[in-house]
């Protein structure tokens, strides 16, 4: 595995991720000047305080102008207008690549903008985070050991994509690639519907008449249950609507399969219950073991 | 807060939960001998080696005789065979208590067996655990600052309480009361819930077409989130039948809750998403700021 090496690394939104990124790449060695991007300039000075990027600018096409290495860290939402902005100013050598949770929304967002996905665009996705946001959050092994997705099209261009698997695994990351739809229907299944039980767990909760009692009493387990509900609504409001007719699938599975087992808890249904529960204890107990 | 000082101890099913009570016991310095009682004579004797219990005894009559204070920590469904064995066994200055995570079945079986509940009796439920099972998961410090809710009913004896009160306490355990059914209808939302989301969401992946894959991809916040879908399925098949009432009630919240959520993102209602969104987090704050 040759270093990848990066002469100028924009990060447009130096958030968790975005910082956390930066701030890896400079542990390893692997990156000249870092620039950041964003439309909060107090917070973009915050991140040059902490030494987390070098220098800043609040205008996306002179950001991106001479970097060889352009990463957009921004919300779901906000990735059509960055594309925008950068449309027409990158260096001729440069690779973009984005950290958006839905690989199928970013791509359209890419592809409406340019008119064709660039060959130069590697769609990426860093399977990293904490509750927490804010570029006061990130540190530099944020990635170690953890997965990154990359989704490339048809037309990625084959050094592009390994610059960009070498950049992720400078930071530590196990680099792995798959079909855009394929990564969405995992992430829908694995984190997308989990975040949407734990949201909705805590809101039932919180909306019975005796809640703040109910919290009182919940116990270890249920800390652990409910950690992503205390995740970014804003954050999760757009995975929703990026990744929608994966989620919606999930989510109808999942609520028939409660279905069933409300029914076999009413019917006092011991067969079924045993045998959803051993599946299912089987099932983690595997998953666990292979980490 | 006077020190309970106990001559003989029963534990009556020496596993987790059993035998961490008896070394925290011993270890507070406030128990003379501890007799386990069991069906399992390999398990007993390694519950011997491990000095966790002093000796021990297959019949139940025989290991309550001289004990005053009787802990009957087996699974719900055996609750009222040991009921059974136990009376006419017990010596005349013995308090009975119970471990049970659903406290209107334990009640009702001890009535049933006895024709009133005796005063003596002092249902109890230490909200401690994790998904390992058995005597050599047990560890003195479980049930340090952890909570132990008491339901006595209108009849149990004060002096009684006091000393199941004692008991916990020198375990490093918060002792709470409460009725009995409100006991049961906290814990169906805190604690039974969950576990039915958890083994659910598992079961509903490990049932689809690449759920190999799935799980290969699955990151931190679903280890977490799934950690309760390891525990054991006998134990939360009886929890679910004999709870059944309360945890059917709030299922069906969740399931309705569900559902309008699902036609949230089916609609792209963003205002319905990010509020109840931001609803959950908040509350899921609050109530991690209170711990």
């Amino acid at each position: 595995m040759s270093a990848v090496s990066i002469q100028q690394l924009c990060i447009i939104g130096v958030g968790l991720i975005g910082g956390s990124l930066a701030r890896a790449l400079r542990q390893a060695g692997v990156v000249g000047e870092i620039v950041g991007c964003g439309r909060d300039e107090a917070h973009l000075q915050r991140a040059c305080e902490l030494k987390v990027i070098d220098r800043y600018s609040l205008d996306i096409a002179e950001a991106v102008r001479q970097a060889d290495m352009v990463v957009v860290a921004v919300p779901m939402e906000a990735m059509a207008t960055v594309f925008q902005a950068l449309k027409g100013n990158l260096s001729a050598n440069a690779v973009i690549t984005d950290v958006g949770s839905v690989k199928g929304s970013a791509v359209k967002a890419v592809e409406r903008v340019f008119g064709a996905i660039p060959v130069n665009y590697v769609p990426g996705h860093p399977i990293a985070g904490t509750e927490k946001n804010g570029v006061e959050a990130s540190f530099a092994e944020l990635y170690q050991g953890r997965r990154v997705i990359l989704t490339p099209t048809q037309t990625t261009d084959m050094a592009a994509l390994e610059r960009v698997r070498q950049m992720w695994q400078a930071c530590g990351a196990e680099v792995l690639e798959m079909p855009v739809q394929h990564h969405d229907e995992v992430l829908a299944a694995t984190s997308h519907l989990p975040h949407m039980l734990a949201y909705a767990l805590v809101d039932t909760l919180a909306r019975m008449d005796d809640s703040q009692e109910i919290f009182t009493y919940a116990a270890g387990g249920f800390r652990d249950f409910t950690r992503i509900a205390s995740s970014n609504p804003q954050m999760w409001h757009d995975i929703c609507l990026a990744n929608q007719a994966a989620l919606l699938d999930v989510m109808r599975r999942f609520s028939d399969d409660l279905q069933l087992l409300i029914e076999a808890v009413e019917a006092g249904d011991s067969e079924f219950l045993r045998d959803t529960f051993t599946r299912a204890k089987q099932a983690r107990d595997a998953f666990t073991a292979q980490e």
